[in-house]
């Protein structure tokens, strides 16, 4: 991979450069964040070989820029590394929703056939290069959103990346990107944040609590800007999937209303059902 | 605990048979089932002593006996054990619907100060034996509901019982632990199934889920009869809870639509505080 630029040393940045470094894909890594702290932060957990505030002279250095930022951070991002890379540098991303970010590389780039989007669905509801983990994208489905325009080559040097992380590449269009993602990761979050809001304001419910309830609501302890962001940038896609589940409890408080048994136990177990087929299709890519 | 009686060796029955074998805590462990091939995986486990389709004989020699069932079935047996248990044994029960379950005792058992509801707030979305753990309730609340009638020597039987497994005792009446674990339980698991029926539905979002969704929905792959009868049993406060739930959500969507930035944010924030505060309080404790 030659030089890789990181820009965001925290959780996924920092991952990408320990498993960079860890794994030999790159020549050499150069970690960019906005304060001291961060930049000594990711030195001393291994995630660069070197570090940098600034963008611009790290973008010049680069064969690979990797953003690591928030959707918006990334959008605002675009001029600015467009001034600065070579010609040939390949520019890639990780937010959540892709088809701002996208737009913007098209609008921004110079040349925009090097820049493809990306998006690895792993993280934590962690935050920090302290939590950053080598093997974070092992496993994990990860989304790349070329367009007509992204060049093949830019698209084989960040399928290499991914799948050297040891991911699964999955291939679309950016729109499809968003609204997959929307029922399969914002959705989930904002359910999650919701039945977190209802329970955990209820002490007695804080004191009965067991495991189900904190795997359920795990995500709703990420950052609160970020996913801000994220729900916003994906509004119209997040505001149809959290439609389709109000529809489905719907459907359950009409049939525990009127206690009926088999419809109560039918909509369980069609749920049962696709669950477990989640863990089998796991298990058996495993 | 001398002799004691498990009805019911699957998942959570194996799990305290396991426990109480390797702890030392009982002089025998027997287990009831229907089905000889329950009995000989539970005798294989080594989570009983002695086994037996035979309930009323094996309450007959128990100092204790564990009612390890589904609601509906564990009120069933109350006659049962009634005519079978000796004047000094202590009868408890692990189902997570509290207040049919002492009334049925109470109702049904001569001696209903012998009789304790109890709900270990451990499990899993799998069933049987072969998933039982000897530390399922290691940390895990433990909520006892005593009532007017139950006798003090038969509370510390069960709370010794519970303390010994190494869970935390929380004691309320059975009516504030159904309201509460409607919150805590029930209804997230309704909403786990909710998420998942509408979203693991969708092929695109299979192919692109990460661990988030994985979390949330995990409790949804349960056994239907089981959570059909619990989530009936305990209708009214699932209702209510439910309704709070679709009421955030409700709150959210009004704010994703006004494109409401402040107000998306401040109501991701305040469930990330209340989600990081639950992890927080559990690391105190342990």
């Amino acid at each position: 991979m030659g030089t890789v630029t990181i820009v965001g040393v925290g959780l996924i940045g920092g991952s990408y450069g320990l498993a960079l470094r860890e794994r030999g894909m790159a020549s050499r890594v150069i970690g960019c964040a906005r304060t001291q702290a961060t930049l000594d932060a990711a030195l001393q957990r291994g995630a660069a070989d070197e570090v940098t505030a600034d963008v611009a002279e790290a973008c010049r250095q680069a064969d690979l820029v990797i953003l690591c930022q928030p959707p918006e951070a990334v959008v605002g991002m675009m001029p600015l590394v467009d001034g600065a890379v070579g010609a040939d540098a390949v520019v890639t991303d990780a937010a959540s929703v892709k088809v701002p970010v996208v737009t913007a590389a098209e609008a921004n780039l110079s040349r925009p056939g090097r820049f493809v989007g990306g998006h690895p669905m792993a993280g934590s509801e962690r935050t920090g290069v302290e939590h950053a983990k080598a093997d974070l994208f092992e496993g994990a489905n990860y989304v790349l959103t070329p367009t007509s325009s992204t060049s093949d080559d830019a698209l084989g040097v960040v399928r290499d990346l991914a799948e050297g992380l040891g991911a699964r590449v999955r291939v679309m269009p950016p729109e499809e990107h968003d609204r997959a993602v929307a029922a399969a990761s914002h959705a989930p979050h904002a359910v999650a944040a919701a039945l977190t809001r209802a329970v955990l304001t209820d002490s007695a419910a804080v004191e009965v609590h067991g495991a189900g309830l904190r795997d359920t609501t795990r995500v709703a302890a990420s950052e609160a800007a970020m996913w801000r962001q994220i729900l916003l940038a994906n509004a119209v896609a997040v505001l149809d999937a959290l439609e389709q589940v109000q529809g489905e409890l719907d459907a359950l408080r009409n049939a525990l209303a009127a206690r009926d048994e088999a419809r109560v136990e039918e909509w369980l177990r069609d749920a049962a059902v696709l669950r477990r087929a989640l863990d089998s299709a796991a298990e058996d890519d495993a």
